[in-house]
């Protein structure tokens, strides 16, 4: 069993208090965070306190917080000597304050607060400054999740940037097509399992072998067309800039 | 039953006389393509022709060829006042030649010639210019898929710019995180979870409530984190792009 602290209430800390309280491995030592109520629907109030000062040393400390908060939170934290991670993508591990043992738990996956993760399913990854560290985060991850990976701070900061790439962006390419749709009275569901299958493939395939589209087969005309079609201007700059990227690829493969 | 002539031999055309081949309700008539050896895995040789002057009429005929392909080869098919369809996306319906009765076949989705497709999930886009034919299309499609949908040539081209954008361009995002992992020696398949639920989230929220990420948050020190991280210059030019663009969708929601 392993006791934690934790600080935050965001979608990060709300989800982990839901995976800690369903695990007997876990016991949730004490929450802070500035506004209590706002867990009052996942977890007893008693365990939660407004007051940082109230912490007491617990197995491992989690600040799951805004980028910017971590830093200053984690120097206002009442104790020393003790295992202290945060869970950003962004941050690297020197942000904490160097008087506790630190270390990172970032879990690798996008947080809403209205749809439930199976947590079996998010790659953790772990960092640490001492070995004992990694073995008692090491054994937290197993506990939620096969998938565990050793990411040093310099490997995390290009994984957070491959994230924006690949989730942030990916999703921003959905905002683009669904306002197409709405313009032209498409139901943008025509679109869901064209969807499914572009993030199906990269499952078994490599993203170079999955590409497809006029631009891949470096069809001038279908690019042209599509072009006099977004007289819209930001959609129309986002098109021809992917697609000269995706034309360099294939002269790069040449 | 319904009798089906096939021009073409590319990635459409060889899941066509797959899905064909498995269904009763259709019969292959005649395939015209000019290398019929490439389809000698899939089907009978004597059913393949290189003339195009043997096709004759059918229930249906059905070009699966190139966009640039399609006027040239309905001028050339050897009968006329029949149901002759394209499969493509990106040309309207007028391209194929009048002397025949014309249509759109369309089915959206991505086809990569190594993974085996489930067609009862891909949507078909019909359009034709009689109501008959467009009932013979229907009866077509509703053999192969319960997604059906009745799209003129103008919505199927604002279809297809919007299906680059979320398959193709999505695609590319991909191909770009993949790249950054490769430099940093992070394994690609550490992002297999976000990816499958980025696009899962979609199918049950709006793209704009799947929104997340430093630029959603307008998180200026992580953006400029990234921008500094990023030096390869085609990479930062679509980060700082579509960061401005999901940065310009924030500020039209307030």
């Amino acid at each position: 069993m392993i006791k934690v602290n934790l600080i935050g209430a965001g979608n990060v800390a709300q989800h982990l208090i839901q995976v800690f309280q369903k695990n007997p491995f876990f016991e949730i030592q004490k929450i802070y965070c500035r506004k209590p109520f706002i867990l009052e629907e996942l977890i007893s109030l008693d365990k939660v306190t407004s007051n940082i000062a109230e912490l007491t040393p617990a197995d491992v400390t989690i600040l799951a917080v805004s980028d910017q908060s971590i830093s200053e939170l984690s120097s206002k934290i009442p104790f020393e000597n003790q295992l202290v991670v945060h869970t950003s993508g962004s941050c690297a591990m020197d942000v904490l304050d160097p008087k506790n043992r630190r270390g990172v738990f970032y879990p690798l996956q996008t947080f809403s607060k209205n749809k439930p993760l199976n947590f079996s399913e998010i790659p953790l990854c772990i960092e640490s400054e001492g070995m004992n560290d990694l073995v008692t985060l090491k054994k937290m991850a197993l506990q939620l999740t096969e998938k565990i990976y050793n990411i040093n701070s310099q490997q995390r900061q290009a994984l957070h940037v491959s994230a924006v790439f690949v989730s942030n962006f990916v999703n921003h390419m959905y905002v683009l097509g669904n306002e197409i749709c709405q313009e032209n009275k498409i139901p943008f569901e025509i679109f869901h399992p064209l969807i499914a299958e572009t993030a199906a493939k990269i499952q078994s395939i490599s993203p170079r072998e999955a590409q497809t589209g006029p631009a891949k087969r470096q069809d001038m005309e279908t690019l042209n067309k599509h072009m006099d079609f977004l007289n819209q201007s930001d959609k129309k700059e986002i098109y021809k800039l992917i697609t000269q990227s995706i034309l360099n690829k294939n002269v790069k493969e040449l």
